[in-house]
């Protein structure tokens, strides 16, 4: 793929990740919305029906990594690091255009806001200790890294067609299982691009945006990425 | 596709969409509904196994589009526009059977009614701003779109098989994560056609039927439908 | 296919159905039950994929029709009839038999029951009115029937395969979408069956088995699957 | 295949079903979890997923049993017995290895801990009865391991491509409709492993590991696969 294919596929696929998942968040979130308090169950199918459209409409152009852990773990295994730089420049560039999207599809409820916001833009601990936090950061996206490397093995999957839908469906089951203690970033970009639009956009009371814990969605899942590609090397 | 096959084919379909659709969120507000209360999820995999299966019965006529914005999107990118009008045609047609097939399927519920009822025919703001409004619209629209005209690109999916399946789970996304400020009509026949049936319908304390707020749905998922096309042909 | 086949194939299958459709109603009625209170989004999946496991385990003996009113459609599309009464045979005792495996499957929470049961075996309507509720029935398995007659038209799903899993998902947006007023019953046996294993089992406190409703989710699925055969061959 | 292969699939295929299992049973039920009470939903939808996630993952060096109640019914179908101890191995040292992992992934949340948690670890009954609590386990195996074996007869599911989607399906309906009075175990290693690793754990206020109640969730699965097994022969 050229490198002009893959930074406008992952501009654009990021972007819908992060506004549909962003999206959820504030759809359960902000209280004058139709969602409001519909719960972990939404919370869970919408980030994985965002992973879903996002990578059907971009796989074409780039693979649709859509994610620095996978393009790492996708590395790991291939040995291809050239456009490595490639694919992040458009991640982050993405993820920062959908944390902006958010906003502006929920302009309303975040203009009448009196809530700390930064929960709809990236994750936070419920109990704040880092080596905890990076180690189930390591674990979930791992566990998604893992499911991207072994589905080019099964007939009929592969990184197009169903494969899509099935990575979808094992995000729904990682925030499901996972997502309790960290609210499982498992992708450096889907954090810190939307951690640094929520520092820059004008919304009223939307409290601090943490920046001392922003590293542990960051590193977490570049260790669990690295992980999953040594252990497919390995093992399978 | 033949005009006839066209007419039938998005008149049935929209029908069952708008039959579908409309009835969960009969099923879910209405008080003697055995779904009463089961909010947001529902709503939003009601929706989207609407889609999926009025498009499955109308795919073989029609293509399937039940959705004018849908329509748009695709003469735009294929320049094709000389069967637009039959198939605008069949859609209003269909989706005003299909919102008094859900007056009859819920005719008990509607003779007891004590409460305003355009929710379940139409889409109304939490938060009344025409602007704002309308960019949500556009924005949930031209997600729909874009994941609709990309899907002939993968290998597999396509218009038919399980391209359907796919849209239908996109649907269901939005509606969780876009949802929130206007109840996402992404479908002017969708909107206006019950809008119309609920104005004509003998329920008793129905209440107004909005029509200052009817064009917004209208307007706004038709130019999402235009912009997707514009940016299909630009990007993919 | 043979008559024994059909006759074990629709046995096992419709057991199946009863079993896994009855057992969702036994979760999240009965007071000791880890699924107590789950509501209507637990009761709409279940059944889904109560149909989804049923019917892939009896596909290859009977077609998995599993429903007298899918099989009258089918008869009325392909003017086939010399099977329908194995059909018949095998769907009434598979849903006895399923009804019967319910109340083993939760025989100490039914030994503990101290409140009216019907509801966990047979349909009933919110608010009763036999005409309304004919109706409700009527159009509900319309659309089921509609959907599965129209499937074989679809490249790659067809009543094997992937079409399965369509026919499951749009039942689960049916009983979201349709099950409000009367509970769905789109399917003779799946209400006849348990209804005659309810008036005979020794459930303590059960209340009455209703048998002035049961004609109605006999009467009106039979005449939606008939119904459904003239559409399609009119219309497809 | 080799048995080196199938020991290591088993190996990570139990470890990822049991950790994203166990992680939905902690996600649900720990206190500081951000899916704290979202009930059987999650539940069904996340042990569901865990199967699918885990399935896709091994499937291509151990074709995913994860199961002894599998492993048994696929041995009394095919008559093949010579690499069950290898299944078992993998199986049991999978599920240890996944249970000591959701207690990494959640250790915050443990160490905080004040009430019993053995039901994240493994299955109790809500109504204690021996000869009952056997066969519920007995009847969702059952259908859990006919549903497997007869995959291979439709075309394109098998083992392998979509029919893993379709377990996966499966587990979450098993668990909506026959969950209710034992929690489902339908697996014996998902049962023993966990309580094994819970009574190591040092988790405060963990309360019991009921080791009088364990032998219901291994004899019941067995005894269900067991007798797929012999139904598929006869009746297939």
């Amino acid at each position: 793929m050229s490198n002009g294919h893959i930074f406008v596929g992952e501009l654009i696929g990021t972007a819908l990740l992060i506004l549909l998942g962003g999206g959820v968040c504030a759809a359960v979130t902000l209280k004058r919305s139709k969602a409001f308090g519909a719960g972990w169950v939404a919370i869970a199918f919408g980030w994985g029906f965002a992973v879903m459209i996002a990578a059907y409409v971009s796989i074409h152009l780039s693979g649709a990594h859509l994610n620095p852990a996978v393009t790492l773990a996708i590395a790991v295994k291939s040995g291809a690091w050239s456009q490595v730089p490639v694919y992040l420049a458009g991640q982050i560039l993405g993820a920062m255009l959908g944390a902006f999207l958010v906003w502006l599809t929920y302009l309303g409820q975040f203009q009448a806001n009196e809530e700390p916001t930064l929960g709809i833009f990236s994750t936070g601990p419920e109990i704040r200790n880092p080596i905890q936090n990076l180690v189930t950061e390591i674990i979930g996206t791992l566990v998604l890294c893992i499911l991207i490397l072994t589905e080019g093995l099964t007939p009929g999957l592969g990184l197009s067609g169903m494969g899509v839908l099935i990575t979808a469906l094992g995000v729904v089951g990682i925030g499901f299982s996972l997502g309790g203690p960290t609210g499982y970033a498992i992708n450096p970009v889907r954090d810190l691009g939307p951690r640094i639009v929520h520092s820059l956009l004008p919304i009223p009371n939307k409290g601090g945006s943490d920046w001392g814990y922003a590293w542990i969605p960051v590193a977490g899942p570049l260790i669990g990425g690295a992980l999953a590609g040594l252990l497919y090397n390995v093992a399978f």
